[in-house]
């Protein structure tokens, strides 16, 4: 099967090519892309007209809890401990599997609408989430969630070691994730960084979202980065959620390891956590981005977030040239790539690598005139610019239509059904 | 002419009504909301089928350039003086009344698209926008932007005064808008000051929007206040845009006179101004919304900014509670009404005012579910959910599609040869 993306605007993303943007065609052959050149006349299949359109690779979301969604828009003003403790966690405890396959499902055509292509995930209710993944062929590192405050800790690991054993695609990868600091014992930490070596794994594992919690870990250990050092996951290929609030000390440590930041600008905000300060932070660690789960970051639309990194670091240092929009893009597509091992594959226009890649028109009255394509794409791109996805050479989406075998009403249906049986 | 809003769920944003939104049909006469019941029966012209549809007040912009909109996107990671000096000045020197009805066209275009029903504008080059305003009925607070730093005070004067003669109308207002205090001189300031009492106009200015602004006012007046007070501002209804930092001399000093706050919180990042610390400002002044014009502002989508306000006060107090949804939706509606002096009119869904009201649908998958419907419309609507606007009883926009004789790409083109001939 021969794909021909056809006369687009060209974001490579690869840094190898000096331009940012040009005329390309791109070949597809089955899941790979194959030929980057101008005006092809080769054999195809199918051709995609992206006349007029800018071509881009697929955003990649590295904080995510898909089946978090019945929880968007329940968090007005309330504080951290009152939605936690009244809300999510009654509520999730009476989550079934079935519940998670439907609340999954919709972040997952959630993110294909608005042009994202892969994610890392972190939650329970796993074998829901595999059902929705396998039946839309989205792109994932996943992982069960562990955490052994609750004394389950065993049982989430077996549980973890049966998904991994048993759910291994191309497209479904898998990392180790650690809940937090607060909610695992040093021992629990130590084991799990031990098996993501022993699988080959990323360790994925929320760290510094607030001040709080930064406060306990230093009571608990001292400092940052014996917290990371005495449990062993400086060892590890690490994804570090929010990181929010880091000290010198935890800085130097994680400079020459295999440490991402997953930066969650509007999660941050909306927990009153405050603003990570990744200009500096980005000299010392890989920087992504994620949105975390819709109830803390409203949507998982990549596009909306990815509007506020440079703004708020522009507003943090009160100076307009400490971060561009084409560093923001980077940190949504080869940036996200690099953190979840993934970077051989995706994360870029390249030949060789996969083809996740989403085309966008920036043709509305909304965002026209496009002078500078790059700002105008981090800016001024919503889900009503977001045109054709495409994941491992599968269009999911083109012309706005999705073109997978699911009924969306059905999945509204079936959600709005949950939220009123769970009370939400 | 009767027109009828039906089934739909009603944010009334009435304050006298306790219910935040009920099920209420909308009956208008002409230009006014005559009844506001369930199930009306009574004879009509016209129906707006609004099932499963959220019905607001439109959103009301209250620091805009319309005439910018060629700026879009042409600001990344430039220093402010670099900005204006290299890129804006020397090209709006080159802007006609004719390139400036094209880019005021397309920025109230934008408007009509994403829900905002009344602005208000300063800039030059207004016979260009008053002619995109008149052939698009859209409601605004205009004026002359008047400065005197250029030696031409007198000639903007003189072009205000007639300009302000020959165009009143229902829908276009006037407010005698200064530029700010780094560009009037004290006595400019003055005159501009006494000439707004003598008309019984509002009084519209830039004041403190960064630092380095705060310090020169300083330098020229002792302190905030005194600028305001010895150049006779205080005694106007005054409109002060972006207010980022402002002293508690010159917050004590605006308590009990008639001032409103214009918050612009995207612009202000942008430029790396900083944040309003609006938590505070809002005890002592009324706090409306302003998106600034595109090049600062990225695009007049209200909701874009809206979703931003309460997000950013959450982060810099690191407290989720600090402000909710339902305040800042009051801002960008009827708080915007008070500072425009149209609060009679507009603002709200009420018996006895004007019809400028919006249609919201967030039946999609990227705004599902909406367990929180106010929380849902300021954090999760989009260009894609404004389904229908209203301005003074005239349907600009029904279902996505507008209902005016321009032809959009035909204002698409003119832009593109203006900005390429401008070199923008």
């Amino acid at each position: 099967m021969i794909l021909v993306i056809k006369n687009g605007t060209v974001i490579t993303m690869d840094e190898k090519r000096k331009e940012k943007y040009e005329n390309l065609d791109i070949v597809i052959e089955n899941d790979t892309i194959i030929k980057l050149e101008k005006d092809y006349q080769g054999k195809f299949d199918k051709v995609i007209d992206a006349t007029d359109k800018i071509v881009m690779p697929g955003l990649i979301n590295c904080h995510t809890h898909l089946g978090m969604s019945i929880f968007r828009a329940t968090n007005d003003s309330l504080n951290l401990d009152d939605w936690l403790n009244k809300k999510i966690w009654p509520i999730e405890n009476n989550m079934t599997d079935d519940d998670i396959y439907y609340t999954s499902l919709l972040s997952i055509l959630e993110m294909i609408k608005t042009g994202t292509t892969c994610c890392a995930d972190m939650y329970f209710g796993c074998l829901g989430t595999l059902k929705a993944l396998k039946e839309t062929n989205f792109r994932i590192l996943f992982s069960r969630c562990l955490m052994d405050g609750d004394t389950k800790g065993e049982e989430h690991l077996e549980e973890f070691k049966k998904l991994y054993k048993n759910n291994q695609t191309d497209l479904i990868k898998w990392a180790v994730s650690l809940h937090a600091f607060y909610t695992c014992s040093k021992e629990y930490l130590k084991n799990g960084s031990d098996l993501s070596l022993e699988l080959g794994l990323p360790l994925h594992i929320h760290f510094c979202e607030n001040k709080s919690e930064v406060e306990g870990i230093k009571k608990d250990y001292g400092t940052l980065s014996n917290a990371l050092e005495s449990t062993g996951l400086l060892r590890n290929k690490l994804l570090l959620a929010h990181a929010t609030f880091l000290s010198d000390d935890v800085l130097n440590a994680i400079k020459d390891k295999d440490v991402s930041l997953i930066h969650n600008p509007v999660s941050n905000l909306n927990l009153g956590c405050g603003i990570a300060n990744i200009s500096k932070y980005r000299d010392y660690a890989n920087i992504c981005l994620g949105t975390d789960g819709q109830g803390s970051g409203n949507n998982m639309n990549l596009f909306y977030h990815m509007s506020l990194v440079d703004l708020l670091q522009k507003g943090l240092y009160k100076d307009p040239t400490i971060m561009n929009s084409y560093e923001v893009l980077k940190m949504a597509t080869l940036n996200g790539a690099k953190a979840l091992g993934l970077d051989n594959e995706v994360g870029s226009i390249e030949i060789g690598k996969k083809a996740d890649i989403i085309i966008v028109s920036l043709d509305n009255i909304e965002s026209y005139p496009t002078v500078d394509i790059i700002n105008n794409v981090v800016h001024n791109t919503s889900n009503i610019n977001v045109d054709t996805t495409i994941i491992n050479g599968n269009v999911l989406m083109e012309g706005h239509e999705l073109k997978l075998d699911i009924n969306e009403d059905e999945v509204k249906e079936n959600i709005t059904s949950i939220f009123k049986r769970l009370d939400v």
